[in-house]
């Protein structure tokens, strides 16, 4: 997993057992230009670096954070816990229940913690959402993501009108 | 329903039937001092309308939508597909499945178009995620904003820690 | 994708991808003789084609939709919003949740905005039920179809008795 | 129950109890200035009379059945079984599983036997999807309908506007 | 399918493609030297040889009905309600929800008609309740069924603890 | 709770607070004269008497045995070990769930092992499946209970056919 | 909330509003004299307490942790993470979902880090789980704790015996 | 199956088909050096021998009982229900239901009566927690467990924190 320089967005998962779903939402940051790390911080094995790692986030120039997890899926809701940054939630389906357990372990939040929750598997999403959250910034990157998210919707209704020819 | 003024924010739902629920989002915003507008915009009964709101919304200065909807809850996947801003989708509970339908019909989107989905009734965490999204900018609001978001999460344990006293 | 010349069914799909599914309502069609088209119309990707779709279907001279929908599967409902035909929805099943969800966000629709749902993955059913609602009128092909579809059921019986010698 | 003279809608209920629910079809088709009768028919407690009920439908003038039915929900699709006409199926939500039974029971149909579900307790679209069905067809009465249909369309919008102000 | 002469026990199933669940039912009545016929009957396909065949059971001599069945599955809860004879229902599972819609159709039958209802894909107890049911009788036959039913417990007690050793 | 004389079913629950629902099971039994005996055996609580009372059951002349309970719902089966009867299980909702945990405790038996399962709450169903297994005997009762049974049919369709007028 | 004197069992919960399930397990607790102690400790709103209370808790002399949660239930599962004491999870029932999404996000843990989890809203049982692993002690207070144990169920028995009366 | 000497935890299961699953437990306990006994115990096809293995295990010395079973599980409620030890049970998957099943019939049991149930298929959690069962004690032993319990921790944080890397 390479991370990029000076990373804006965060992406982590409770296993690298996560990562063939997970790696779509690098995919998405990639096509936008979009820097950041890729790391296995686990809520159930190593509590404490997870707990530092979301309280850090904001310090050291994260703006985002992508939480993977799968099954009793405590990741994105932890770390939202300790971070005052977006948290994007994937849930990664396992073996039995077909995501409904982690999607509703990452969705069903107490008031006061939110975690914006994408679809089962839907790491793609998740990336483009973190882009989303970048180009509502008022500085020009973000009004360069902005126009950027546009033609990608172009490009998207061109590819699918294509489809029906 | 009261708007504010040079709002940041959008607060659609499909029905003013919903408003009990997403009332709660317009608190959080208030006290986050985040200016919104609230709008009645439903997907199924007034389309065209639906489409120039999601259209215009990055163009009239919002940052944020927040679009809450029962039962084949299309609105926030709509508004997502037609603007790059991020659409935040609160399953709002109908009289039957107890907000499942909802809850499905919003975070199930196909790639490419990202909604990102709080809690079944969850309608103050959309709000507290709206502010978190403004708070991960680069500006200075979004500096202030993130401080007040750090605050908030202290009072959050101060509360709680009060309780079990 | 071959459409039929003048046609009086729509036939539409979300996604190149739907048409292993979708494929079997062209097939009921054709054995009906029903003139019918085919179409990529996605609600997500080409929102604005999609409302076009939908406004000028009955001007065209199209008298049923089917549309199939996978996920969050807001195509039949934002049709149904937008024409006054009757429009069947198909659920088509994704990789996780077996259909649930396409079954919950095309048949939980709001009062005022009818979609006639089938079964998950029911394109057959929807071809037929299309086969109906065109015999179902007060004309004289109507009364040919109604025939048709007598002659119909009368096979269906027969080849289940025959499986059972 | 009071059933209109010479009637184009079937209104059928597998039991009494289900008029709360049913009604709503009734008023739909009322305002559209459908004829229609009403019939408690009962699957189960009646088979027979089912059976005759469906085959004769067509033949009596009917062009549209809605039915409702609870649990084991057996009447839309047995009715689907018996005759060429279109069939729209209400789930009727009884006292346990909020109408999920009700649902897969009516929407699961085999392939062959189309019935055009609505949602949970959604007898209103029922009706309305009866009034797109025979607006459907090619004759004057058909033509009135589908006007009347984009006026009704144009009265949603108008209604769900005025809400939002 | 080979039915055996003089039938007590009459199984029945909506298409052939159900005798690979179904035949566990055969199996275990013939472990047993039940007499029994097999027949494809459907409810959705011929459903008046349907009624006819569940109002003549008790005539010809049949004196319990299996009916296996999947999807909305109407064959075991419609000949329940033409018979007098208690009716075994096996929800056989199709390609999507498991089963579970399957069981839900038969299950939740309304108060007058009951359908005894087995496991998904439970034919093999389906075969042995209807096994329990002759045994309950008053007769010599009943009798000796009893007997081998305890014979069979033992056995089963036998082959499980033999498992574990 | 008033046992009649010479039991041929046996009624037991659970837990006394089962027999606001069970006692739909005694009343139709009442209804076709069908003397019963009424106890409370818990699995759960009385695991050794559970045992005992379905050891004996068939050697007191029970007949059948209709069990009703909850959750984890393990009365049915348990007495089905046992006993070489026929069993008759009735899903009693509790709080949670809507009885769909104590339906499937019931109705996804091992084989071997067979329960007849009635639908959530349906123990009118069970003490009408009692009496249809009791009729299907071969001796005078049976015959009697049988011509009951058609007899029952019939009003159940009067009464049904009443309603509609 | 009154703790008891050095104790032995630590009651936590996400939340006061929790306190009217869990105070079941408190109850089961004194009857069998377990000394413990009561306190809110939220996963979300005070997440390094939380975490500091799970690793203080075996050197304070703590045995057993109960924890009650609702939603996106975190409290079992991370409290587990950090301590090796056995933790017994409660799921509480919130708004929406009747306590399937909480039994979800604490039953479905990855390997490694258990949670013994008792039914929704099962405080009672979790309170004779903690009885049940202090009773699977070695040492005198165990045994007397498995004589009692032993006294409680034959007590159970009687109590269901002479509801059957 | 090869059992240890000396056994302080039974591992039992309903059918020799779950031990795929339940080796895992056996796993879990060698690497803590726990000694465990391994039994096929049927509740449906061997109830007595059941009773017995419940009612004699802490006299012979077990101080935890594992259960595993699949289906309408009712061994670990059966087991728990004559056993003063704390049972742990594992809802092992079967054919249809992914295990949603097994669950139920397994965490969903009466106040009175506790089973301490892990995760679908979680076989390896259920060995350890057996292993913090026994290190929760006041003996050496227990005080060795937890110290190793501790290490594990250690060791589980250091090679998920490898992963990353």
């Amino acid at each position: 997993m390479s991370p990029s320089n000076t990373p804006l967005v965060g992406l982590v998962m409770g296993s690298d057992s996560d990562w063939p779903v997970m790696k779509a939402a690098a995919q998405a940051l990639e096509e936008f230009g979009i820097s950041f790390e890729v790391d296995v911080v686990s809520a159930h094995r190593m509590p404490e670096e997870m707990i530092s790692y979301g309280k850090q986030a904001h310090q050291r120039g994260l703006r985002v954070i992508i939480a993977g997890a799968g099954g009793a899926a405590h990741l994105p809701g932890m770390l939202a816990a300790v971070t005052p940054l977006p948290v994007i939630g994937v849930p990664v389906p396992l073996k039995h229940f077909d995501g409904m357990d982690s999607l509703l372990s990452i969705v069903q939040m107490p008031a006061g913690v939110p975690v914006a929750t994408v679809s089962v598997a839907g790491a793609r999403n998740a990336g483009l959402l973190a882009v989303r959250t970048l180009a509502a910034g008022s500085d020009e990157h973000a009004g360069l993501l902005r126009d950027k998210l546009v033609d990608f919707q172009t490009e998207l209704a061109s590819a699918a009108h294509a489809k029906g020819e």
